[in-house]
């Protein structure tokens, strides 16, 4: 994790200490390449946009995302920004129209792009393939924002023929966009994507799937735990199909074990006397609560934050009165969540604070009138 | 949904018309146990608690969610929130010892109790089984809260031997908690939590077992998007075992159909270039989409909210400002959620409004000198 990083303002004029020198062409003017164009913008960096697609390109433009391309253009770096199924074909044509550019791209599987590259024979000296973790549920430039890429991973794929001077500019332009650069192979970038990304959203969607021919009474009993486990199964099939198939090999490797495992406490449960079936049924529940133990963010195992649950009357005014409060109180909030449920009056506001400052919290509050429904006692 | 009730104040002591008359007998003094308790006390409702744990019995009568029980006794309602392996014992006892009183119970599941009821003969005239689709990720008296059923939805199996004035007495206590009854039977409800629940808690145990092994590396890519895939993972095994065992058919029967689609998506990614193979992967995704928007809940298909995506600094007293600005705007502010990553210095504050007032939203704010990170464009 960064410590402090220059912050890209989205849409502000303060021009902060840009790493990245001369002109960024970004090839692709979808929600990746727009963002890093708007963040890039925002730095004074000279940003040429370029899209198959003349919409998308001019309403990046039209956005503030970048400029049209001249044929005098001669960028320092080139972003290839275009779904997987093309990214390979990009990187070649740019590296041989720019040969003093360094290339990269931002593609979510980095070993099938290579593997064609390499089988092509192109002289890859000048690429570094990379990987923001970023992204938003809706695409397009429309939805580009400047800060997606904040306090985000970004991996970065350099090889033995990868010049410091060259990787020197894709890290700046990550950490420029206030990403961290991590460094991984291919391989390991695959494996961890199959992992963390591309299986959870085939679980999620699989899962949702169920839920196509369920009658509605059975739905109405759906609670906040199904909501979130699904959540991401609102993603557009079209760009997953193709990161999923360009990935497949270590996809289709998890996706077995994970199939083993249900098959073991599927038949647990058929035969739910048997010798060790309560144990495997258990076991399931236990691994998954080391499992998500071992995940990052601030819910995870590094930071943890104390709780308090205030009753908030559902009507204008009302948040304004407790954040004055607790700004009175001198308690930083590190998050929050408003609950409500249809047709209640009231809603749920769950503050998380610091433990040292939770007795301050509650009793300030409750002196100045509000309901604490509960806090956390961990 | 209710469109108003009666409000429990948690830990107030306002009394409000409480539907629910005479005294109620609480068995089990866990988390729904002791929060119906609280919810009752708040309306002055005479609560007697029992728990075959002396210190949790303490602990929720210290926390005021009830009274001791006495000899004398005679309570006209007993609300049995006891485990699901005792749960049809502790029926036929209260059945047994209050000859008056309505019996219900609030186990999460409803066939099992009820058939080893039948085989064993109990009078079943005055049971009605139920269920509250509440709680929250941690158990016991000390996490106990009046509102955690307000606007969810509580099952009800009535059966053709259930009187009329005995099903008011269980829906009066429903609607006195602010929940809202739903009739099923109990193979119908057993059904449906299989889907909308218990499977979805075991595929997320499921995926987050997966992280088990895997290396730190790759865990460090995770996102927000695996975080609530995998959210509820961290629920207690001992009582999931207890559910899913009592579920078991159904819940199997969920189970088959997902690693079918599993085995479907896996093969179909096994071999890309097979006819219908990209095609039966985009089916699975837009599955997904297409269950997910059946789910019911504000993000889902029958409320539409617009969000407004705000940069907030990290200290103390912003957000006040940020509330009291929209409060002076005269924004209602229907959900909202704080996001920021570690070591950064600002975190976004995404507020959902009526699309109606975005527009004086945003211009307001940044007349203020907020900065707008986004706004949704749906």
């Amino acid at each position: 994790m960064t410590d402090a990083f220059d912050l890209p303002r989205a849409g502000g004029t303060d021009r902060l200490s840009a790493r990245s020198s001369g002109t960024v062409r970004i090839v692709g003017a979808g929600l990746l390449g727009a963002s890093i164009g708007h963040a890039l913008v925002a730095l004074g960096v000279d940003v040429v946009l370029e899209d198959t697609s003349p919409a998308q390109l001019r309403l990046a433009i039209d956005y503030g995302a970048g400029r049209a391309a001249r044929e005098d253009d001669t960028p320092s770096l080139v972003v290839v920004s275009v779904p997987p199924d093309v990214t390979a074909d990009v990187i070649a044509a740019e590296l041989a129209r720019f040969p003093e550019a360094v290339v990269t791209d931002v593609a979510s599987v980095k070993l099938e792009p290579l593997r064609t590259l390499r089988q092509r024979g192109v002289d890859l000296t000048r690429y570094i393939g990379s990987h923001p973790l970023a992204g938003r549920e809706r695409g397009g430039a429309i939805s580009a924002r400047a800060d997606i890429f904040v306090g985000r991973p970004w991996v970065v794929c350099r090889d033995g023929e990868t010049r410091a001077s060259d990787l020197a500019v894709v890290e700046g332009l990550i950490l420029d966009l206030g990403a961290t650069p991590i460094e991984m192979s291919p391989e390991e970038h695959d494996r961890s994507v199959a992992l963390v990304s591309h299986v959870p959203q085939l679980v999620a969607s699989l899962l949702a799937g169920r839920f196509v021919d369920a009658p509605d009474g059975s739905l109405r009993l759906a609670g906040q735990g199904v909501r979130d486990t699904t959540r991401i199964a609102a993603s557009a099939p079209e760009l997953w199909v193709q990161i999923l198939g360009a990935n497949a090999a270590p996809v289709v490797d998890v996706l077995d074990g994970l199939a083993a495992d249900l098959t073991t406490v599927a038949d647990a449960l058929r035969d739910p006397e048997a010798t060790g079936a309560r144990r495997a049924v258990a076991d399931t529940i236990r691994r998954g609560n080391d499992g998500v133990e071992r995940l990052p963010g601030k819910h995870g195992q590094n930071r943890r934050f104390e709780t308090v649950v205030v009753m908030v009357d559902d009507r204008a005014g009302q948040l304004g009165k407790l954040f004055g409060d607790l700004g009175d109180l001198d308690v930083n909030v590190e998050d929050l969540r408003l609950e409500h449920s249809p047709g209640a009056l009231f809603g749920l506001a769950e503050i998380s604070v610091a433990p040292g400052v939770v007795r301050r919290c509650v009793d300030g509050l409750q002196d100045r009138g509000w309901k604490i429904a509960s806090t956390s006692n961990d």
